[in-house]
């Protein structure tokens, strides 16, 4: 490991760590009534997942100096706001997965109601504590609509849709890229917009570039995915693997093969980095991040 | 009908058509893609309902000659957060109804997946609509901080989740208040005070009074849910009557009898009034609605 390499996996880890605290921190206490709520509220957003979103946001506010205790609050919304798209898209009328982070999902731990639940009050929890920032008014304002915009119809939400409705259908490339821009693309380019508002009022230039930067990575994060579910097995992903082939949903692989997949996923690695020239030494922790969403195993 | 019935039922006419093109101006248009899940956000959302919640807004606004245009905004907000609250709370691993407001739900129209993301989209667009709002950014803000309180698991998904676990339970008085308190309470609230937050920053007192008031017809428009849940025809309610005894809920009319809940909800009309002293004539809309709240027959 390059000296590099190992202060970017020990900065991850810090932030990983921050995290689990942030998100505790606010979340309601389990103590609190409705005590099952909360426990299960907890149970789908700690202990789990790379935090992809919060790292992205953290690294993002390292280009402006942003206060690391607001980073962790838009963090901790963004990230809620994932693992409640989790929780409902594992229930049975969606994915019906059982397995999610190598733990069993909330609709199985629990049960159906309570899963639905979960979700929703992660969503107001989202909005809630990011509306409680110490930033500017204007400018937490901004934030708000900027993950209720990536959260809804034209964002996640809808992306979900487009992918419900693709099943068993031949997507044409253009469609497959439309539906992940939405799906996943739209919470991974709001963390990096967030971490950088933290940081200060964005001009349309440096608004312009993070969204190319974040363009990339959040298709190269899909086309990764892709490939992960076709090569790895379930036990080093932490879910079930080969199951968007077999529901038969479209993917980069099944279009594209997997060789021409590869080869997307480091060109789209190229055009982030390209898009964050303007930044220099600052943007360190987005260019690794975009060779880590390339890179990484599972 | 007297000259004052005659002037309020016009008046809550005006809001009502008033309503219904401020939803479809808040909402995505049906012809954008997603084009199914616009579509059935727009069932889910017109067309229907008292419009309770925006009626309250409506009449809170008028004790400050809040701006219409604002009022309208927030007015749809927590109306689609109610909307999506009805989506998700129809569904079969919830109440299981398929019947609202005379229509096919959600789920039964199209499908469980589809109300499930109709639910959620409706949440990100009610806090997406209200952070565009145009009045001064920390009332706007302390706008979406409040109506994600009275939505989360410290307000109506709490109370769902109380709800939820109070089935088949002999509930205290108490115990029933306070789910009620957060279930359907929570965003009356919410609407009195968005309402009144549109005309002018809220002194102490006057949240005080609010708060009072909103508690009294929250509680009151649950206990008259009940009174008619047992008296009432599903014709006349436009959802399945008798339904809360069949599922075994407990109710005010179970636990009090159906003669003193109907003197409760009469005293709580009462209180309700008295709160409202300070407000003077300005207060004529929500003395009105709270005796609509304890009157109606459906």
């Amino acid at each position: 490991m390059t000296q590099a390499t190992q202060e970017f996996t020990s900065w991850m880890k810090s932030v990983q760590v921050e995290m689990e605290q942030a998100l505790v921190q606010h979340l309601p206490p389990v103590a609190q009534k409705p005590e099952r709520l909360h426990e299960a509220m907890h149970y789908a957003v700690l202990d789990g997942g790379k935090r992809v979103r919060p790292l992205l946001v953290f690294a993002a506010g390292a280009l402006f100096d942003a206060d690391a205790v607001e980073l962790a609050r838009a963090a901790a919304a963004v990230e809620m706001i994932h693992a409640y798209s989790l929780v409902h898209d594992d229930m049975p009328c969606m994915d019906d997965d059982a397995l999610r982070r190598g733990k069993p999902t909330v609709h199985v731990k629990y049960d159906e109601a309570c899963a639905l639940l979960v979700g929703d009050a992660l969503q107001s929890q989202a909005f809630d504590i990011l509306s409680e920032g110490k930033l500017a008014p204007e400018r937490q304002l901004t934030m708000v609509r900027l993950l209720a915009k990536a959260s809804g119809s034209l964002g996640m939400c809808g992306g979900q849709a487009i992918d419900l409705a693709s099943v068993g259908v031949m997507l044409s490339l253009d469609d497959l890229e439309q539906m992940h821009r939405l799906k996943t693309g739209a919470l991974l380019r709001a963390s990096v917009l967030l971490g950088a508002l933290v940081g200060k009022h964005l001009s349309d230039a440096e608004t312009q570039a993070l969204d190319t930067y974040a363009a990339a990575i959040g298709l190269a994060f899909q086309v990764v995915d892709d490939v992960l579910d076709a090569t790895a097995d379930s036990a080093t992903l932490g879910k079930t693997a080969g199951k968007d082939a077999a529901d038969n949903k479209p993917t980069y692989v099944s279009i594209l093969g997997l060789e021409q997949s590869r080869a997307l996923a480091e060109k789209l690695r190229v055009d982030a980095h390209r898009a964050l020239e303007q930044f220099g030494d600052k943007a360190q922790r987005l260019r690794e991040l975009a060779d880590l969403i390339v890179q990484r195993k599972a």
